[in-house]
């Protein structure tokens, strides 16, 4: 039997989504503007289980997935559509009013509009699709592919926070505002990630990325996915970790998070040398170079270097 | 307990969806286009059932029912995207091959291009959100808000084929090439719809129709929305039932079928009196004509009037 991640591989060849897969699909709007578009779906009891999270919170990260593939692009988020599939367990509840609730103050704080959606009955399960559109200039979207050999690599933040949470979650210890600060940041992360939509408006009007993508998958994995598109490798010698993960894992467990953890979100870019200055103002965090060995991303630790083996595609 | 109807109706309340609800919404796309875009998920077990289809016929399902929606917007339909769910189950069969192939020779017909999409698993039932967008010259989307008092209603093929192929179906006749003809043409109405793009595309460009729609809930319920939407109302003296109906289900099943059986996806719109000179080279049945009963359907049969009461929401 094929494995999850060979599977989804292999739908994505027959589907040609490889060939198209970026962070969203852009397509021209007018003479001025490109539109792009995405859309991401989220299965209770794969992508998240109802009893860590709350309607709220769910319904902030539904959107939040979406406004960061936008982010990646370096693009504008303008409009959004739902389709929800809802099981009867859910009707009796006013989970549907929160989750909507979750979803309009983010969608509030960046002008979305919702224009559509649909709604169906599922037999069990609860199931969103996430659809968004935003515009960039014309022909201005930051894709994967553009990475050069000597690039600097950045990233937007500290990373491992949202796995550092699910491992929380997944030991039994529910989110709750009396939860310990470096608990309650880890979970709030895994549950409630905040895109980086400003910071990736900003990195495209500077004109100063080569590539981009968000950490969906773990940053060896997403940086794995510029590494290929470019025809590039990479090397990396700083990894920031986040400050919440080491008091609680160790040092080891948490850099494996950091390195391998889904779900941050944080915006993962590379910028030719002679452009670094541009990103004075912006906080953002190099990590790395890329070089000429196509595929491999190395580690570099302690004079040492190791090859990252992306560990790929994590649900939960 | 709430019912499912209600249930639905409360939730596009809740999401303004009863707003900015017709089969796509509308955005402005340059000077001289608007962009349309629709969004519809299929469920296993509520919207389909795998016992009953076969993959390239779901394939070919999950888009005409998208373009169905473009097509009642009198728009042409540009690109698409998919969001599949796959559980466990499927992984071990050519069921992803084949359903590609099913939607990509609909694709192919309307040159309608794939540009995106997500893959995830799910923990038991198949899930597909079809994404799809098209193109209509701005300010020209036909609207359900448009229908006039005095208004003749048109539909654009014959009813409730799909209802009853979904009748055969659950009494455990099985879709095969040897079926008899009668229950063949009746099942694969209801596997295999065929969506009337150029229709609406024609509509559109002779500037005839005041309102449209299509057929996805049934006939009765589908005009329901028109009327509310246009405040007004209607009466219908001439139902075009599928003939392949009468032959099997007798004369009042096949009517009941053809009032309130979804999943045609035929196109139902409004021409004002004048214009209807301008349907002649198209291949529509005039039904009945817009009324001033806001809200009221009726039925004329026999010289007698009756109240049809939509039945609404039927999943398949």
């Amino acid at each position: 039997m094929k494995g999850e991640f060979e599977f989804i591989q292999n739908i994505k060849k027959t589907f040609l989504l490889e060939k198209v897969g970026d962070d969203c699909a852009v397509l021209p709007k007018d003479d001025e503007t490109d539109m792009v578009v995405t859309t991401d779906m989220l299965v209770e009891d794969i992508d998240f289980r109802l009893e860590w999270t709350t309607a709220e919170f769910l319904g902030h990260k539904v959107l939040g997935v979406s406004l960061s593939d936008i982010a990646a692009m370096g693009a504008s988020p303008k409009w959004a559509m739902l389709s929800i599939g809802i099981p009867e367990k859910i009707w009796k509840e006013d989970f549907v009013e929160r989750f909507y609730n979750g979803w309009h103050d983010l969608a509030h704080q960046f002008e979305v509009e919702l224009i559509g959606g649909d709604v169906s009955r599922t037999p069990d399960k609860l199931v969103i699709d996430s659809i968004c559109g935003g515009e960039v200039p014309r022909g201005k979207a930051i894709v994967r592919s553009g990475a050069k050999v000597g690039d600097v690599i950045y990233v937007s933040g500290k990373l491992g926070g949202a796995a550092g949470g699910l491992a929380l979650l997944e030991r039994g210890i529910e989110y709750r505002d009396s939860l310990p600060e470096t608990e309650r940041n880890l979970e709030i992360r895994q549950l409630r990630p905040i895109p980086r939509v400003k910071l990736g408006n900003n990195i495209q009007k500077l004109n100063v990325a080569s590539s981009m993508i968000d950490i969906s998958d773990g940053l060896a994995a997403d940086l794995a996915h510029i590494c290929a598109q470019s025809s590039v490798g990479a090397a990396l010698d700083f990894i920031p970790v986040d400050e919440n993960l080491t008091k609680i894992f160790g040092d080891e467990i948490s850099l494996d998070h950091a390195l391998h953890g889904g779900e941050d979100f944080e915006l993962l870019f590379t910028v030719a040398k002679q452009k670094i200055s541009l990103l004075d103002n912006l906080n953002v965090i190099r990590i790395g170079a890329i070089t000429s060995n196509v595929g491999i991303i190395e580690l570099i630790r302690g004079g040492r270097s190791e090859i990252l083996q992306p560990k790929g595609y994590r649900h939960f």
